[in-house]
């Protein structure tokens, strides 16, 4: 088995929510739309996003059950400076959806900050020197 | 904001379970690898799975919480055959970590099957026809 990710499929209470945050908000364009069902986005060269309605998934994937926190997967965004991190995050601040967490020096020699989509994913929105961070870059 | 999915970060139980079964039984190759933190693997051409130590994805993102169910996340490997997923689903049933779920046709004109890691992670194994199935083949 290769080790390629095709699709990254999110369960979600409300496409339509979904869409207003990724659309009209982040001013994403979707690959596919179907009204209360699904919504996916192209994410890299081969990738995709899909984010699904959580009754369907759960008819297919089983039942995902109760929910005390944060979902225990994070998507990061990487761009090429500390500058565009804190940039994008005021900007996803802006639109009042969820929680903003300003971006700060990491440990690892990092900068990156959160932000949380209707659903409550998280994404982490990063600067990353090292080299497994120049690989994520498209040039 | 651009569109794009630099990293997928799932929080795991146990890095080297993780490692043990994508590196020893899948056949990965890490892109880094910390003991009992993190395991990266590269994924696409900009693209970085991270499995990371469920505590320290806590002390930085916020806490899990109590989980019910399946994780609500899955993530797919598309390939070219139905074929094709039912060979990857067969080795790693032999790997005999967690439920796997033969691959059968779904509405939609793909054919699936999903398979879980040591935390319950789904992996959707899918051979999808579709336009958006053309997109995620690398070719």
């Amino acid at each position: 088995m290769e080790q390629r990710i095709s699709f990254v499929t999110l369960a979600v209470r409300d496409v339509a929510a979904a869409r207003a945050f990724y659309v009209d908000g982040l001013g994403w364009t979707p690959a596919l739309y179907v009204e209360s069902e699904v919504l996916m986005f192209q994410v890299g060269a081969h990738a995709v996003l899909s984010l699904w309605d959580r009754a369907a998934f759960e008819a297919e994937v089983g039942p995902i059950g109760a929910q005390g926190g944060v979902p225990p997967v994070t998507l990061a965004h990487n761009v090429a400076t500390p500058g565009e991190v804190d940039r994008i995050l005021r900007r996803v601040e802006e639109l009042g959806v969820g929680p903003v967490t300003a971006g700060r020096q990491r440990d690892w020699g990092g900068y990156t900050g959160y932000f949380a989509d209707p659903d409550g994913y998280r994404w982490e929105v990063a600067f990353n020197p090292g080299p497994i961070g120049e690989v994520v870059l498209p040039r």
